[in-house]
């Protein structure tokens, strides 16, 4: 019996939403590719065209769009719950509670667009308000006149955010929105073959994406950044770590056999919003992993992956490094519900099995005999 | 490529904790017979077993139980939350919420068995608070000289439950307490294999048990059984309900081939345990369902699932239908965290793909012109 360990390569359904090209480098959502989709629109239509399968059209949006911004503030409840959490809470662990905490008294229900819009549209409003919370400061309103990144920047510090800033937040939203049965979104399927709810499916995915394998790498990656300092200590600094058998962070990529197409878009968006120093300790750090990395590993070439330059942009539009992975998964959680909704539309409970390799046949003595 | 939907039958790793033979109608715990465990062990010392590898012997459990009973009672901080929650909540909603309240705040550290520990321990406190506070009762303090099972009852009543019922319970714990890639403690893995952390992995298995294709079909099964009533009138509920197109909960099961071996325990402790009018109903019961299901589905016979008599012993124990899954969840945690424990012993992140079958080559055209 062959064994599937990390199931790398297991097919475990058709889907309509994502197609990654490992080998192109090729990121497509609903038969769009992903360059064209952040060139050229908003997350609004994006996470729409995610849910629905198709853009939408003017009235369409503005309908859309209405619904999310009505679903943004969250219960003076959840802001007290947020408030007896310790501030030293990692903001996963925040959003995990958040999000099951306005689930709890929810009847059980097959999975729904409502719910879908209900929980998206709250995340960043979670994390905002514990942000606040943590430093002293009163949490803030949503705005109804703002867009989805432009309210998150103004929740965090009461002011509206440089309009470059948030273009850059807006296309790493629509980059991250969706990546296949990555181990979070795979995680809301599971839960949701169960006939779960959202809730509980988000919350898994939550869980899942807090882990630093998954969405939980790219405040290191700043923090190497931030350790390395200046271009001309990057090469003595990534053979340090790697001598020592420590992980860089940011490289590598179950899928992808080449550059990720979302690296790449998210390093010319660096260009536009990063100082400058950043952006060149950047390029070194990124040249010289990946040149070392290939000593190192003389088999298989490790690329740039989408961690890298997020925590890139991340940080240059004024993201503490503690918010990433919470920011990362306001964008996954359009792909989170939008892959719960294509599993209920045809759902088979997902249970595989393992295989048996410990002892047999034992036979139970008595406690005074052990 | 071929689509493994559901998982069935792919082996997603090795393990040495359980072994489930299908056709025969076996399960093994760490090489003991499921029949031998729960005839003359504790749940205290099963949970040793799931999560060590071997029985204790006499200090050891002495030593394990008391670690188990020090890690019962709840800081005052949750109970708190517990009473923000609405009080219609779904008792797995409160304990998601319950259990990532507890996670808050702690550091991002490999799962051990201290974790495996304070969260096993603390479910049926949780549990326990929730249904007094729903009732307007206050929440009861664990006892140290109680078991487990007995504390718990302890818990909810305020009052030393009836030995039989104590031990009907902890058979009940026993039998529960893991069964191989089920869907939760496949969550668990998924999430532990991103390397977040134990409580995460907790609440993504809550989420998952929650399902009614999961944890949640006891208390269906009890509501099936009262509405049935008499013994007489099961053979036209059951051709009523399946000739309405509804599923019968607590029979079939995708591993078996054969009667569950937990069901057949659990039908000989409702024997002892039960009012005589409920076993006869259940018995007659199972014997017309699975004659009816097979008239229905001539290929695959049908057998009676571990959730038929869990539900008859749960509500002979005296817990209401409502913390069936909450009291499910206090046995399978064992299951749960012995697997995250084995999963990081040797860990690989857990990555499928799905195949891509929607459009392709679509170009963004401007929304006016949508």
């Amino acid at each position: 019996m062959s064994i599937a360990k990390g199931l790398e390569g297991v097919v475990i359904d058709t889907s309509e939403i994502c197609k990654i090209d490992g080998n192109a480098g090729q990121l497509i959502y609903r038969g769009y590719d992903i360059r064209d989709l952040a060139s050229s629109l908003s997350f609004e239509e994006v996470a729409y065209l995610l849910w629905n399968g198709n853009l939408p059209n003017q009235s369409q949006l503005k309908e859309f769009s209405s619904r999310l911004v009505q679903q943004r503030a969250i219960p003076s409840k959840l802001i007290t719950a947020i408030r007896n959490l310790p501030t030293s809470s990692n903001t996963l662990d925040v959003l995990r509670t958040g999000i099951s905490i306005l689930g709890a008294g929810m009847p059980l229900k097959k999975p729904d667009m409502d719910d879908a819009i209900a929980i998206a549209a709250k995340i960043p409003t979670i994390t905002a308000a514990f942000d606040r919370i943590r430093k002293g400061q009163e949490p803030i309103d949503p705005r109804e006149d703002l867009n989805h990144a432009a309210n998150y920047l103004y929740m965090l510090t009461g002011q509206e955010a440089d309009p470059v800033k948030v273009s850059a937040l807006d296309k790493y939203l629509i980059l991250l929105a969706d990546h296949g049965m990555n181990s979070s979104t795979f995680t809301a399927r599971v839960v949701a073959s169960t006939w779960s709810d959202t809730y509980s499916a988000v919350v898994a995915a939550i869980c899942a994406l807090k882990g630093p394998l998954h969405g939980g790498a790219p405040a290191p990656v700043l923090k190497m950044l931030q350790d390395i300092g200046t271009p001309d200590r990057a090469e003595k600094w990534l053979r340090d770590e790697l001598n020592a058998g420590r992980r860089l962070m940011g490289f590598g990529h179950r899928v992808y056999r080449t550059t990720d197409p979302r690296a790449e878009i998210l390093r010319e968006i660096a260009q536009k919003t990063a100082p400058k120093s950043l952006t060149e300790l950047a390029g070194k750090v990124e040249e010289t992993a990946i040149r070392i990395l290939q000593e190192y590993r003389k088999a298989r070439r490790l690329y740039t992956n989408v961690e890298f330059y997020s925590a890139v942009v991340m940080h240059s539009v004024g993201l503490p490094a503690d918010l990433f992975t919470a920011t990362f998964a306001a964008s996954r959680s359009i792909g989170w519900t939008a892959n719960i909704l294509e599993q209920m539309a045809n759902n088979r409970l997902i249970r595989p099995v393992t295989e048996y390799t410990g002892p047999l046949n034992r036979k139970v003595v008595p406690i005074n005999a052990r």
